[in-house]
């Protein structure tokens, strides 16, 4: 999907809310575990209940290979379950010399057709670029993550700046607007302000909000572009609303509110912030 | 398996080579295709014809991923196959918050049963700890790659010292030198003396020799311990040294080649070296 089609499914809708489908094989409704595939059975009716309150999944590769070969096919299942009208992510934080992460990019992008994969910077240039050469395909690159441990390395003092300030800069030159975006946790929305400063025009991909605590308010407040330019990601909060066989209606719920709160804050933030 | 029995093993055999099955399915021996699992084939033969040249297998999961299903399946049934008496790394260069990295530390060390994983540090402490605090597995820290972009943020200077000694000093303070190592270039060799210094006891992990040009005396003479503490990895220069059906003889040759050299250098480097 091309950034002209994500705009306009974002204003159409009016909501730029990701749903994480981090699905955890221990949480799953017990009712499930009947199916032949529980999970896919778990994610075909979350993407169901949900669709209309959001324009994109993210699939966080971790919780399916933890479960082998079914969590690969059950990966498989949903990618392909996926309406084409909805932007799909995998959550994958790969990034390798650029030999291995060229057979990452096909894994992603071609063998299992993702819209969207993150990246993890550390292996700088060449690590990266076999993601962003891929035709229309888009590379998330980690800058500015959500957790603790963001202190770690990406807040250390370089010469005259941070280090995810560094990665924001040398990484932004090389992808474009149209085939890269950045992963900025929702965490610390005054950071995030800056980031949006220095990276006027690039989506980026919110995740914190819900389990990890962040505020969609703030986000918005200091992210909204011209073009909307945030994908925000809420997994937990939604995926898991009830362990009742209620379960998707209780995520359709967990979302309609934050679509709703999506289309206010759309109508209320002057355009003036929206650049 | 722990470090006393890595370094027992590699004492015996004289060989501190770990051999990396980067199996790409468009390189395979043509006469391979018609097996029922081409990958699975190949480097069943691989292991068979080296074995007695190398202590460790280390699966680049990039090339697996690449293949979808299939791929993934022939690597769970690789790892079955590869014998208890050598140490197994998936090179899967992993990492994301902490909720996420323990579902991936489940995936390799529980579900496909690797003795050791690699992890990017972007991310910090929450995203390595979960592979940390598995019992009787090795966590693989990329330190200083052997790429071009480790230029980019790797070599950034921090107020008194590189991204990449940060990195050092920081994560060896989360784990131990037996149940942490780190992933240090081939491709500059005093950089890794200079790492060695700075984490005496801990196993490094050597990419970089082969294709991509490293010098095994150079890094030896650089990197060697008291316990011998290197495991140098060489992946396409052997498990590709032919093209043709007799690639697994060309395979052992190769990795004799390099085992021949390990033998005297362990018999040539004072001891003085050696820590």
């Amino acid at each position: 999907m091309d950034r002209n089609q994500l705009v306009l499914n974002i204003l159409e809708k009016k909501s730029y809310l990701c749903i994480g489908l981090d699905t955890d094989f221990l949480k799953l409704p017990r009712h499930l575990l009947k199916e032949p595939n529980p999970v896919f059975e778990f994610n075909k009716q979350i993407i169901d209940s949900t669709k209309d309150h959001c324009v994109a999944y993210k699939i966080n590769t971790a919780f399916y290979e933890a479960m082998g070969l079914a969590g690969w096919e059950a990966m498989e299942k949903t990618i392909k379950y996926i309406p084409s009208t909805h932007f799909t992510i995998a959550d994958a934080k790969r990034g390798d010399i650029g030999n291995s992460s060229a057979q990452y990019a096909k894994a992603f992008f071609d063998t299992l057709a993702f819209d969207a994969i993150t990246v993890a910077p550390y292996m700088g240039e060449d690590s990266i670029r076999p993601f962003l050469d891929y035709p229309n395909k888009w590379t998330i690159v980690l800058c500015l993550t959500s957790n603790e441990g963001a202190n770690d390395f990406e807040m250390l003092k370089t010469s005259n700046s941070f280090v995810y300030e560094k990665v924001l800069e040398k990484v932004s030159g090389w992808g474009t607007p149209e085939n890269l975006m950045f992963v900025v946790g929702a965490t610390n929305p005054s950071l995030l302000g800056q980031i949006r400063a220095a990276a006027p025009d690039h989506f980026l991909l919110v995740p914190g909000v819900g389990a990890q605590g962040g505020s969609l308010r703030e986000i918005s407040v200091n992210g909204l572009n011209s073009d909307v330019g945030l994908l925000v990601n809420v997994s937990r909060a939604i995926i898991y609303a009830s362990p009742l066989p209620d379960f998707a209606k209780a995520a359709a719920a967990a979302a309609r509110i934050y679509h709703e709160e999506m289309k206010t804050l759309l109508a209320k933030i002057p355009v003036a912030h929206h650049r």
